[in-house]
């Protein structure tokens, strides 16, 4: 059976699934030893341990110029001391230029198989990838096993589909026919989807998977060679997927310097080097708007980015405002509020929050996310896992910008002991009141766990807010609270022409910050937060051109 | 039956030919009175003259700030004297932004139907746009029926499919049920397809319908209102079009303004002036590089443009060398050379070409190509509608410009009679040798009736040489001829690579120049010569963004 034989069915199931857009995954999120297997965790954690404070030899990337690593984990305080082997951007291009060829031309029934394989092969090492990410990222040991293992798997999976299903959109030869009246011009045509040429997956530090392997599944399916250049805070999560990558490219005879890995160090970043050279023609891209901003800028390039945003919660009513203040006070703990969903304005009218009990004052809805947030903090069976740890110290750095805003603290950001790692670097969400007045402040994105309540005159002047926010300054999410269907059409208008997702009334075990593959399109431009579209159609087709054949027909 | 009803099946088959791209037309290209009517051309005739020397008042565009018009006939060589209602470009702005709202909740089905019935109304007055398109381009009657009548709103018809199909890719809405062990998450999920904002498209003064439509069908289909500024020399052609819209607009109850005409004059053009107005998202261009890399680099917008391309023709092999030089006769003729896809480079090898009879050699062909063109403009009967006549004195500069180039001239550019217009400004195509180490001088597009012949050392080189043009200086199409599959194959290759589309072995009734609605693609983006792919998903879905709504589901 061939590799396009075993995987042909998972194939065609997720682009069923693309298209349907209900529920799907392709690989179970939960790290369950019944799924998973039992020993699956202790043996991925074992397998983590062994990689420390030596060099990562995994990769088939033949003669390092060198090699580096300077990751260190955000829980442990301390280096991880792995060493990567590194190479000059002119090397990393030089050799994905000569592994084009063979790519490109590789059948795409044959590309798609070996990138279904490539991630089961993943699956595999989910486990061991959940502690590099925790690790590296600081996320808590769920998060880390479900955003950087099945949840990134199941987007890049996501990304070969619709990839597939663009690249045979159209016929690959027609005979064309056209009746002139006394004849027939006859011409047998044929369309051919030319990748664009070299590309390159710029990671975070803070999701270094889920964020790099839709860009790096979408290039490959469609033809493109690509680099991945990680964090420097963050590269084993990444080394352990390209690594599965190249090995089955090696199995099935292909070149797999068809996917490299280009780590670098804080000192000496390559990320200019690669991107500013003519050879590369696609760019993805996670991080902060100025680099993204530089990179936007580059000529002859397709980039695709995920920026800085703002993200608003608007909140106007409720059916049950304790449960509310309870699911949005999950949603700014998660990752310390270091995710791109995260929400950071909360837009609350100053005459109150409608509830079937009355009105719910500013302050007394203040009071509820602050009683809330502590609540989860203070737990020590879920605080400390729900935060995870702070990436890097700058982050802190936000909660110290926030408190000196010059609003009142409702709640100030504290550090809290986790029970399995004694220096792990922590922060609780720091919550501060604003007024309409401080536009200059809260239109910035604070990344980290940093809440500002913003009191506005009514709700009109929340979505006016909101939407003009993501217009002018980006958002990837938005929260809104109402039981009124005129006020939620509002929304649904204005904040839909801001190209920002709206989730309505959430409470209970889903909030704003989850995004599931296959279902919730992701950043799909059309605000400045980017355009890196988990996975609509445009994120694919930019990545190569149709180009067109034809002759006249034989006889 | 509502107007959707009366189009629904129309659109069906629309959308049915763009995927399946074999021969399609939804409007008959031959202007017979069996298919048009008896007086149908008398009709269209008379119209268009009943329209010189007075005001345009088919649009339904209030309170004009002035009355503007510079076009002129390249037939009579004197102006047409139509006067266009003018408006600054804030007004055009303003009222654009204020049919906005209107026309975006106006429902997917009814923008395609309003649309596919503009279609149909202009197909009423094919006659009359083919004299408006010959007396300001100067194309000969049947090319100016045809590519700015049927083939135009074939292609707008193709704009409109594909937009109707990428607005209704995904579901509406959708039940959302994840499993989570011991209870499931249930949501109601929608996807809205929101227009990114006001759009212009900018005419040239060649193809004012043909180059105008496609960038304007898909930006109504997709929701943006759109400004269409055409060339101070063609705007009759347009100004038709527009009148129709604004009409079918008017009956089904939405605000003209949906799609206005923003004539201009040589010495007060308002293009900039819309350009970089903030309020402006979608840009259509054709025209000139220099002008299309201004638009390109505004920031904020999303550009679609045809701009300059230098167009190969690599002589390799060929079954019948005579039939070659026939084709290509005639394709450097039609229209004087004034085509987007009109060849100018030949790469010929210097051991010659291969046929069934022996090598012919440069010199050979250059005369059969000489003779062929001779043999075409010197036959009153066929040379002058075929040239038809040059639409700016600024055209002939640049036979003067190869004239001076230094290479032996094989065949002056000349004047002939036509006629029908003893006014008629004309010129036939100028043949001049090159030497592959006149690199800088042919890598240049010498819009109009210029060929240039150019000795290669063999194919391996002309293909070089013809792709690296392609990829730094831009291409729209290609002819190849040989008969060796090898050949072919490397052509295919490395034309692809740099988004060329190749016509090989094209003899007879069907010409390199020609490009088919519903099945040849047209400028897919990918080489300099821009990217406004008529029409590929691409084209389309960049007009708008997915944006995603969620909540819980009840009970």
């Amino acid at each position: 059976m061939s590799l396009y034989e075993k995987h042909k069915d998972t194939l065609k199931k997720a682009i069923d699934a693309v298209h349907d857009r209900s529920f799907y995954a392709q690989y179970p999120e939960h790290p369950s030893p019944k799924i998973y297997g039992e020993t699956a965790d202790k043996d991925g954690q074992d397998k983590f341990k062994a990689s420390l404070d030596k060099k990562f030899e995994d990769l088939l990337q033949a003669d390092p110029e060198a090699w580096v690593g300077q990751e260190e984990s955000p829980y442990l305080q301390k280096p991880l001391g792995i060493l990567y082997p590194s190479f000059s951007a002119e090397t990393l291009i030089d050799r994905s230029q000569k592994a084009w060829t063979q790519w490109r031309n590789t059948p795409i029934d044959d590309r798609a198989a070996i990138l279904v394989e490539s991630l089961d092969r993943f699956k595999e090492r989910f486990f061991e990838n959940a502690y590099a990410t925790m690790h590296t990222t600081g996320q808590g040991y769920m998060m880390a096993f479900q955003a950087s293992g099945p949840h990134a798997a199941d987007r890049a999976m996501e990304a070969v589909a619709f990839g597939y299903d663009e690249l045979k959109r159209f016929p690959e030869k027609k005979f064309w026919d056209k009746p002139m009246g006394k004849f027939n011009v006859q011409l047998n045509k044929s369309w051919k989807p030319m990748p664009k040429g070299l590309s390159m997956v710029v990671g975070c530090s803070t999701f270094p998977t889920w964020n790099s392997v839709p860009g790096l599944y979408a290039s490959l399916i469609t033809g493109n060679p690509c680099i991945v250049k990680p964090h420097p805070g963050a590269i084993l999560p990444m080394a352990i997927v390209v690594s599965e990558i190249q090995k089955v490219l090696k199995e099935n005879g292909i070149d797999p310097n068809v996917c490299q890995l280009a780590p670098d160090t804080y000192d000496k970043m390559i990320t200019k080097d690669l991107a500013e050279n003519k050879a590369i023609k696609l760019i993805d891209y996670t991080g902060s708007s100025a680099f993204g901003s530089y990179l936007e800028g580059l000529e002859g390039k397709i980039v695709f980015t995920e920026k800085t945003g703002v993200n608003s919660v608007i909140l106007d009513s409720a059916e049950n405002i304790d449960k509310v203040a309870q699911n949005l006070a999950f949603s700014v703990c998660l990752y310390s509020g270091q995710m791109c969903t995260c929400p950071q304005n909360f837009f609350i009218p100053e005459g109150g929050i409608n509830t079937p009990d009355g009105k719910v004052s500013f302050e007394d809805f203040a009071q509820k996310l602050v009683d809330n947030i502590n609540g989860l903090v203070d737990n020590p069976k879920a605080g400390p896992f729900v935060l995870g740890a702070i990436q890097n110290a700058n982050t802190l750095s936000h909660t110290e910008e926030a408190k000196k805003m010059g609003g009142k603290v409702w709640l100030e950001s504290r550090t809290i002991a986790n029970p399995m790692f004694d220096k792990a670097r922590t922060a609780t969400p720091i919550v501060v009141e604003m007024d309409t007045s401080d536009e200059d402040k809260f239109t910035k994105e604070l990344f980290g766990p940093v809440v500002l309540l913003i009191k506005t005159k009514d709700t009109n002047q929340s979505v006016d807010l909101a939407s003009s926010l993501a217009e002018n300054h980006g958002a990837i999410s938005c929260a809104a609270y109402t039981t009124d269907e005129t006020t939620k059409n509002l929304i649904m208008d204005k904040m839909g022409m801001a190209a920002t997702s709206v989730s309505f009334n959430l409470t209970g075990a889903i909030h704003v910050n989850q995004n599931a593959g296959f279902s919730d399109f992701h950043v799909t431009g059309g605000n400045p937060a980017g355009n890196a579209s988990l996975t609509n159609p445009e994120y694919v087709i930019k990545r190569f051109t149709w180009v067109g054949f034809r002759e006249p027909a034989e006889g």
